[in-house]
């Protein structure tokens, strides 16, 4: 058995389970205001909103980051494939111009700032708005963090809408600068393909981290379950939990982007999107055998505990049932009654020995025999 | 550890239990009584009927609070949007002069007054009916309590029946009298909508309130099992399966709503609705999700249990095995046997503490070697 | 806590499951026997047969109890809508004469006398063939009792077979005699409807009393759990694989009578049909949640026993852990050495009390500490 | 309590593991060997193959027991219906015979031979092909045992192949002798009806002895569970996963009879196939609560169990708390210090014996009001 | 009770896990990076990528093991079916190369080296793309090992590529080699079908394996549980979970390629690849009969050990509650008292040896009565 069986010390179930408390999203908004309120609901997770847009096409390539929203808008009239990424929900005011610019629904901006939406692809008059979760894995606190990726696609321009700022788009861009793969000759479509297949990638290094995890777990479990093992072990179902509600939906949205034959995805792009609802479906079953897994460790964990306790149990019936018959001899003949004629015999001493070593052997021979040890 | 996992001291299991009886719910009507015979089910929840209306269009606004129901009936000829709430089910007459006034089927007014009905919609030649169950987190109870909404949406009105008075349609009242939003200039689906929107919103905060106490439970359950706790537990499970069972059916009723292209919703309205239809799964994804971390509570108690008892009788098992056989060889050298030529050597005693405390130690070594501590 | 939540002594699990045999029912007839063979596989549940009919419309009325099942065959040559009631399946010839009479197929038949079919609607040629479980609770036994009603709907008459004489249909009767609702002025297809109304609105009776027998069930559970609880929440779980067994079929036949769009339902009662599928969906929620909660009382109990028993042994543990050192201490100076020094000197023995106080003290807060106490 | 609740002690679960080693059936083909390779799977459960042929219309029958097949080939050119029922499978060569006279595919001949197929229908260009499972209840063994039926049907004749002979259509040949029911004037559709309907009836009974050992059991659990006991309810579980995956494919193959229109069942006779497939699904129905009631006794086990365990604690708990300190207390007299000034008191023994009635009575009341006993 | 029940002892279930770690796939591409970007995912399993070919129709046939993939590129342009197996998948230039001359979709390609995906039938413009996992039976370790098979079928050629060298399609080769069967007469659709057919056969010798497994821990569990047999359990379900993973989707993969009526496959293969389906689902009914038996085992488990224990209790407590009383009645009469009349009474001694014989033959009557030995 080597370290990686180990539990990191650091964590700490109670901690964890705080932290998850996210299994219910306090809502902030009132209920009942109107639809197309904007309220951020989740916590502040920049200082300030930071603007990144690249634009390209075959030929030519831009790449800003612009101070304020504004020094975008002139995007929308370019021919070329602009793609508009928004790190931080908290400058309600950015988002409302950016809307009424690009003529959004109303209920698309709220849907952006109420993190903590279901992933769903939904189709406008002239865009689609698409939801996906975002996971990480925390290494050090060794849990998933998630994060909420607004995307609208319209004709020639992808929008993006993080939290707070990451790098799971970087490869993306990368590729765009050094015209790798075919993105530069694509449309917009493409580019929102990529974006999500770069989250579902994602998704895969998320689970790594929780598969580790679980593997230190059952080592633990097979070889010294304490109380603490099975804290964690709750805070990793837990984990397990959330994680699938989060991505279960995936299955269904990316189904529907496939069906959906006359939208802005070309029929070149939705080959592509094939291969990321194979992945988000592969994601999604290895979600379940962790949790299979993580049942199983439960009923290993009992089964352990309660072997152990039967083992435990053997030896103080053992000791118990030898011992205490021959205390109770030793006890008789340590009475003071004045006429107990057996205390002056010469040889009572000697044979009540071998009497107590006969019975002592029974006894450990009868045990022997049940297959006690 | 804070204050915040403690279970509140007034909850009491089996008082929940008794008002959670609402699993079965009472039928007070006799089987096989004539459809539409109207009796309201429910306990009077309050002293006498209470009748509002809001009478809209985009330029003007009428609200009033009318004694009697006949104050109201003029409202179905006019043009505008009429919307008459009405707290209270048990005026049967009332009831039955609305019914009659607009037109409605008796099997409706039955479902209005039978509370305890199925979320669902239902289709009649010139109204939508809709029932929907309305959730509330009483903090003092530490339980949900539950209420019907009925809503009947006609050409040119909207008609709700509760069972007592609430604020879960104030904001919407609201919105109509300040024209935030776009409901004054909207026709009576949308505000149907708007109504159904509060309502699921409501949820959300029901819902905080179960997880709050999710939450404390399982800080109890890591930290200090106790008998109270698996009670506590059991009636949050109760309470989980109560609230399943009234939000199960919303995701199918939606549905239905969503699909029916030729009924009174407008195309405009039903994308508003599909955002209803959004939040009541996203309702059903966290009370499953409520459900699998309270069905990991429970196996959380058991194991927890299970290995402390296992503690218990490693202590047990070791005092035992340490002083039941020094006791017995003690015992051994109690005995009044005359002829015992151990007692008069002059290094016996020396050599039996000797004896005792070399077992001493070896069964502690053993017990080491086992890893019992 | 009332006596309410104390389960009826008369509670006898033995004799509840050898009644609940039915789980599997008993075959009379010899496989591979020709179908429409008519063979009464239930028990004789009275002993002759009983026929009533009403004859109806709008505006006339007859009301029989024949002897004989040829007084009623000529109501099939009437316009008016006849309803005929046969109690007791066990006249084969008396079911015989009625098939041939009224053309039914054999398969017909044969299901009419095979109690304990699954729910189901079957249509024939000229005439609908409906089976439907009754339910009824037994209030001594507290268990639930099944019966199968067959009913055939044909153009103008309605047949109804039952295995025993009941009180469900009564109301249904007495609505026909008093003319109240619309019955009187609608076909046979709406009697049919009544008839399936008044069997459903009785499966609520019957679930009242599960609802109660659970409800004491679980009050003993948390309160005083003892093997027999066990056995009885046992038995409860038993029945409620029955009922739902009987009952799961019903939504499925009820879809199927709903769709069916040319069948003998006119389109306005199968608006009330509605109102039987919603009911019937609600009997099926309802028994879902009590097998939910069910499981959870089985949870609760073993949690509460291994509890108890944890409780149990930290007595057991504290007792043995304080005195069995201390009984060693006390023996040890109970040996009769002749060469002890410590026996002679004037303080041993107050200093070996005061050591032993300590050393209880000790253990009594080294298990204070950790929480046993 | 009667003898009906003892379970056989001929029940050696070991013995029934082995035998139900079926589970995964052994695969005697190489993987990989061209399809219509024909290889018997199964065991040879005959000495040699028997051929049975009824050969009949409305007017005229023949039956004859061939020694070969080639005597039956004639019958194909008949244009009466003919039932050749073959009992023993290990005849390759008359299968290759039969398979090429009347023009069957060759993976037809692979299944008849391969048995453990799954339950279905296949149709190939003039024959309908069904696989069934035959299950028959083994009293001695009180278990099932299985055998696959292949039928063929072709316009004017029904093969049946068994693994061993059985007397499951002994009924139908009656019937087809003496002219009992339809069965003579219909076509060989209503003759492969006859034989599904027999093969279904059969079940009922296997399922009636399944019921009968689930029953002893149970009082066995109720009464006095001990590890006998769990061992038959584990080989009964097994049973019933065993006998549920061979049933499980029934009623979609009974769904794509009925769904086929325009194949060489009639539409009367898929009226009566109706009714096999609502057998289907109550035998499903039967085997699916065994399950569940099977699954409430390993609950009802484990909760005995523990609750015993308890028990047992209780008494061991309540035991050593009285006599322990007492014992102490006695051992603190016994012991030999010079100076111990109560030995020579006058009333120091008889208040000491006191003063230990006393504290024994206090345990006692101390154990009472806890509710011990 | 034979040797079969013993598990191999070389089992060590913490190392499986560490095998089965691949429960989460290590995923060694960098999110994000361009799809067709071709990274071979699993680890290197052979030195050097092995050539194989064999190109034929019903009249000649080539065979051959080039040593560059150069050599068989010209076989794209006969009119014979070429079947090209490539067994190894690291040499990313080759599959590049291929992908080129056979215009494959870069997607495929990717889908190739990246092992661990799911089964899935993929239609490019003209290739169908099918990927299948491979299972087989490691009898040393007592494990199944997992590869994948990707099968890209074209007009006129299959190409398999393989993790490994394997024997599983050894008979198809000599099938076509000696002319055995119809699949030198059949094109290349018949050939994929028959590689498909080889791999799904293999799949029953895989499951053997892991039956036998099942039976021999479910004898160690009857006759004798230790913690090594949980800990085998474990790892079996743990391996169950993964084959049950690798083999969900080919049912609806197998279906897809069924219903399919315009591909490559021509209605007469089809007619082979309902075959292929029937397997599918046989091997996935077994799987989940196996999940279910292992899930019985833990109860089994669990229920044995809880009995053994209660077992153990008995011994204890009858123990312990005969013999502690008599040891206090010995102490009682060892102490030194002065004034103690009964020691100097003349039949104090066998009085007292009377009373201890009857309260001991008391208690272990009162044990008999309560059923206890």
């Amino acid at each position: 058995m080597t370290d990686r069986h180990l539990i990191p010390k650091a964590i700490n179930p109670l901690h964890q389970l705080r932290v998850m408390g996210r299994l219910v999203r306090r809502a902030s908004k009132k209920p009942g205001t109107a639809p197309g309120t904007l309220v951020h609901t989740g916590p502040k997770k920049m200082e300030r909103v930071r603007i990144r847009f690249l634009d390209y096409d075959a030929d030519q390539l831009r790449e800003a980051e612009p101070t304020s929203i504004e020094e975008c808008l002139y995007l929308k009239d370019l021919p070329t494939v602009s793609w508009i990424n928004v790190d931080g929900l908290h400058d309600i005011g950015l988002l409302e111009k950016v809307g009424q610019h690009f003529g959004w629904h109303p209920l698309m901006l709220e849907d952006i700032v109420s993190v903590g939406q279901r992933a769903k692809v939904e189709e406008y008059q002239d865009a689609v708005f698409i939801v996906l979760p975002m996971l990480s894995w925390d290494t050090e606190r060794q849990q998933i963090s998630e994060e909420q990726l607004s995307l609208v696609l319209g004709e020639n321009y992808v929008f993006t809408f993080q939290e707070r700022e990451g790098d799971v788009f970087d490869e993306v861009r990368e590729r765009i600068r050094t015209e790798r793969g075919r993105i530069r000759k694509s449309g917009p479509d493409y580019l929102a393909y990529a974006l999500m297949d770069a989250v579902v990638d994602h998704y895969f290094r998320a689970l790594e981290g929780i598969g580790d995890l679980t593997e230190s777990l059952e080592g633990e479990v097979l070889l010294d379950p304490k109380e603490h093992t099975m804290h964690v072990l709750h805070s990793l179902k837990r984990e397990l939990i959330a994680v699938r509600r989060s991505i279960w939906p995936l299955r269904d949205m990316m189904n529907s982007l496939l069906r959906n034959e006359n939208g802005l995805f070309s029929s070149t792009t939705r080959i592509y999107l094939r291969d990321v609802h194979d992945h988000s479906v592969q994601v999604l079953d290895t979600v379940e055998a962790l949790r299979d897994v993580s049942s199983g460790m439960v009923d290993l964990y009992l089964s352990t505990v309660s072997y152990r306790t039967n083992e435990i149990m053997k030896v103080l019936t053992i000791m118990a049932s030898i011992f205490i018959p021959l205390t109770f001899l030793a006890g008789l003949y340590g009475m003071n009654f004045e006429y107990m004629p057996e205390l002056h015999l010469r040889w009572a001493y000697p044979t009540l020995l071998g009497v107590m070593a006969a019975m002592g052997l029974g006894m450990v021979a009868y045990f022997k025999r049940k297959g006690w040890f």
